[in-house]
């Protein structure tokens, strides 16, 4: 049983480095086989697709990120401190992974999104609740700061959305430059999204 | 010579249809003859590699999407004018996109920086002088508004670069989504990011 769950795990961690470094499209099952360190014949066993390993893969990458921002996202700071903490923590995974790879990898999610989302309905539903989830959480912080009087948005469904679109974007310069610097520019971006016009006053809140 | 460039021209559409339907990397010089209607010989007299391909086919999209650009934002209208049109014929290619084949392709440049662009060296540098074109392009017309007092930045520049990762976020969204009308939350935040408060007066002007 041990052994059994242990290959899963090798298959999906292997899977996930892999879709990170070369995508999706580009990879075999005897490729992430060998990585992993299992035989070919096991992965079937667990999974009955390349394409259920992959939702298995950002189900995990998932579950992870969402405990993460629901941690960072709700706290007990001012709401517009929270998500500029989230940010840094987004920017301090792609310096991580620099460090780890040589490479900024960018998000999962938009990756895929741009890779498979026109391809794999399976995929492109799983990503769209993915990034549904995001907008909600985002919203209900831009929710409470415009209760503040610290955000002076109407619309603030449209807002998430414009953030995490600003994010995703930021986040693929972060990975064309190779530079997780390039999301230093997020947060004025963010604040000006939301009508938020005192980044001083917030940043010095930190 | 005509038919010789002809085959050419075949390759070169049939590569840029089938990345932006499948990605590169799923691609096989064999079925972009096939679907070009040419032999497979052909291919290597007139491109050394799939990566010189991919080359040719990023140039020449930005060849067209260049002149598209430069033409609409060197108009007589007011700068944040052009910007918007700029804006909506992004969507209306979106939309033309997705009559013609089903779903919303999404930015050919974007699409490959997040495939490629910790995978092929010469490809990311290529995309970086593309985008890097792009937010001088842009930064030209914000500073044309800040001139005007129609925008209220203080780093023209970092404006740009926020406009344009707010472009390519939100047309992963409307990939995603494959719904063009995702594209429609786009002037409202680029003029939040360019401290452009009156968007009515702007919208009204047009």
């Amino acid at each position: 049983m041990g052994r059994t769950s242990d290959a899963r795990e090798k298959i999906l961690d292997a899977a996930r480095t892999l879709i990170e470094l070369r995508g999706y499209s580009a990879l075999g099952v005897a490729e992430i086989c060998k990585a992993a360190g299992v035989p070919k014949g096991s992965f079937y066993y667990f999974f009955a697709s390349k394409e259920a390993l992959a939702l298995a893969v950002i189900d995990e990458h998932w579950a992870a990120q969402e405990r993460d921002w629901k941690r960072i996202l709700s706290g007990q700071a001012p709401p517009l401190q929270r998500l500029r903490r989230l940010f840094e923590a987004t920017e301090a995974t792609m310096r991580t992974g620099q460090r780890s790879c040589g490479s900024v990898a960018g998000c999962l999610f938009g990756n895929l999104t741009l890779e498979l989302s026109n391809q794999t309905e399976a995929i492109r539903v799983r990503l769209q609740e993915i990034f549904d989830v995001q907008v909600e959480m985002i919203e209900a912080v831009i929710a409470e700061a415009v209760a503040r009087e610290e955000a002076g948005v109407s619309d603030t469904r449209q807002a998430a959305r414009s953030v995490v679109a600003q994010l995703e974007g930021q986040v693929l310069f972060a990975k064309l430059y190779n530079d997780p610097q390039r999301m230093g520019a997020l947060w004025a971006g963010c604040l000006a999204l939301l009508g938020a016009d005192a980044p001083g006053e917030v940043a010095a809140g930190l």
